[in-house]
């Protein structure tokens, strides 16, 4: 097994990729090859001294800026780091990619690389959430911000499998995103998607709210990337107010400031539970070529599990498993679709 | 100064009701009418043997139920309490109307019995959050799950002066909420209210994202009822998931579990900060009449609260200051939307 690590990813690249290529080098199991510009990350990787370990590394003299608009760099790179992995996946020399990069540029560059599984009408962001009890799967989490009921329907049969093969759920509980639980409340879009999971053979629990996604009631829950994106967002600032706003207060008293202390490794734990890093990488899914992307702060840890859930990915035969659903699917979407196109 | 409490609203009506309705009357400077089921308030009146203070009910019989479709009891039941409440407002024998009950029956109800300001499209429900070093006024929250960019440049109008008026901010910041800081980022109605915002008189940041919003880098954020409802509630659901992980973590060996408890009075005034309640209540903005809706578990301290707002509001002349404003912006708000229209 054979996957990509885009050495340009993360915020603080190439040291956590090269880090993290080395740790998964010597655990065995799989080969790694690092994409990047070669001048800067084989002196990284040299200062290692990881003589024990064979590290390819594809030379991509070009990278993804942050700071670019996603598809021009993915058009007018053609060498970029992301590019270069993909074409590996493409070509069958490497069976997953796997980058702590910009998200729009990772998106961008699949569909001009890889393109889209037959059938796909667009490609989704699943992202693995800590919740009550486990993870569940957010999708779309930001690739599209417009959105159709006819895609969310495909988010959710692509999520499902995904909870089913990477998380090993069996009938995943999948849920629509909504502003209460009742059927019959959301936006248009929300009124449109629910008949079509409602007859769909996914295993559907109807609309959800955050009290039930956060409270570990679904395995996947389907939203708008727009919607998706805020939550995401929404969710780390409120985790990160919330845990400095403790912080803050335990010091502020002597004594407080001892039980803090001696809490330490509960609070230690709580971050290692709910850290979205844990939870691997989010795929994208809908793209022709398993493709995974982590958070820009991810460190050597971080893409250690995000290259974990590749592996996952992979040895579940999760492709193939896509690209047969979808087809087969392809006409009960269709036919699902029929009432609400009469409408 | 007379304030309407709807005695039937919360959880566990009437008791914080008329719990806070004593308080309240015993602390001066605002006369309460509780509005409800004499039957039901009476007694739990009596029972608490407030004969120090005068607290008039208002007889209603009816009251708006959880499970009901709102629009259908504020026009099936017009002795529901909050309609007899309202009724109050309108003919000028109260200055504000304060329920925990449903923000939909509110909502309905005060669409009903007191109408929208001149000029108002759409009213909006602005609930105040804690943020870093403050709080914020999302919004919409839930009134509108469908909006129109010239709704969401209401909201931002109202929004900011409300954060004016009752929390005394001098040139609220208002952001709009979206998938990206950068201008351009956004979903349609995204994209169609940036320019009306960019152009208005109000002291617009652009977009911002959840860091912003929670960050406390902005007074008002805007957003459609849809949105901000799931931003609502998934903000209190991941509070609860981390702070029982917390607790979890904690409880789960002795050595961390001493240290808790003597952290514990930090956690307290975690809560105390964080705590939506302490917010006061979430305004109904764009009806003719002040209306505020508190959380349906509020207990007698969050009515306290609710009631503190509405004082700040009906002080600071909020309700004429929205009237005189909506109507001088009309002409504004007309100009702003002509290069939308001619898109």
């Amino acid at each position: 097994m054979r996957i990509v690590l885009d050495a340009m990813g993360s915020d603080k690249y190439p040291g956590p990729e090269i880090e993290a290529a080395i740790q998964l080098a010597r655990g065995g199991g799989v080969e790694i090859i690092l994409v990047g510009n070669e001048r800067v990350v084989k002196p990284g990787l040299d200062a290692l001294k990881a003589t024990d370990v064979n590290l390819p590394i594809v030379h991509a003299p070009e990278m993804v800026d942050m700071a670019e608009k996603p598809a021009a760099a993915a058009r007018g790179k053609a060498e970029n780091s992301m590019a270069v992995g993909m074409e590996l996946v493409k070509r069958g020399e490497a069976d997953a990619f796997v980058t702590a990069g910009n998200t729009g540029g990772a998106l961008a560059n699949a569909l001009f690389h890889l393109g889209r599984i037959r059938g796909v009408k667009r490609p989704g962001i699943g992202a693995p959430f800590p919740v009550k009890g486990g993870s569940c799967v957010l999708i779309d989490i930001g690739a599209n911000a417009e959105c159709k009921p006819e895609y969310l329907l495909q988010f959710a049969i692509m999520g499902s499998l995904y909870a089913e093969k990477v998380f090993g759920v069996h009938r995943p509980r999948v849920g629509l995103l909504s502003n209460g639980e009742e059927a019959g409340k959301g936006n248009d879009l929300v009124k449109g998607t629910y008949p079509l999971l409602a007859s769909s053979s996914l295993n559907f629990i109807g609309n959800v709210e955050g009290k039930e996604f956060f409270g570990g009631q679904a395995d996947v829950v389907v939203t708008d990337g727009f919607t998706g994106n805020i939550v995401l967002k929404s969710a780390e600032a409120v985790a990160k107010l919330l845990t400095e706003t403790i912080r803050d207060e335990i010091k502020s008293n002597p004594i407080t400031a001892i039980g803090g202390r001696l809490a330490q490794p509960a609070f230690k734990r709580v971050r290692r539970v709910l850290d979205p890093s844990e939870q691997g990488a989010a795929p994208l899914l809908g793209v022709d070529g398993l493709v995974f992307i982590g958070h820009g702060r991810s460190d050597a840890r971080a893409l250690v599990n995000a290259v974990g859930t590749a592996r996952r990915a992979i040895e579940s035969g999760l492709l193939a498993a896509l690209r047969a659903e979808l087809s087969s699917r392809l006409n009960e979407t269709e036919a699902a679709l029929e009432p609400a196109a009469a409408h």
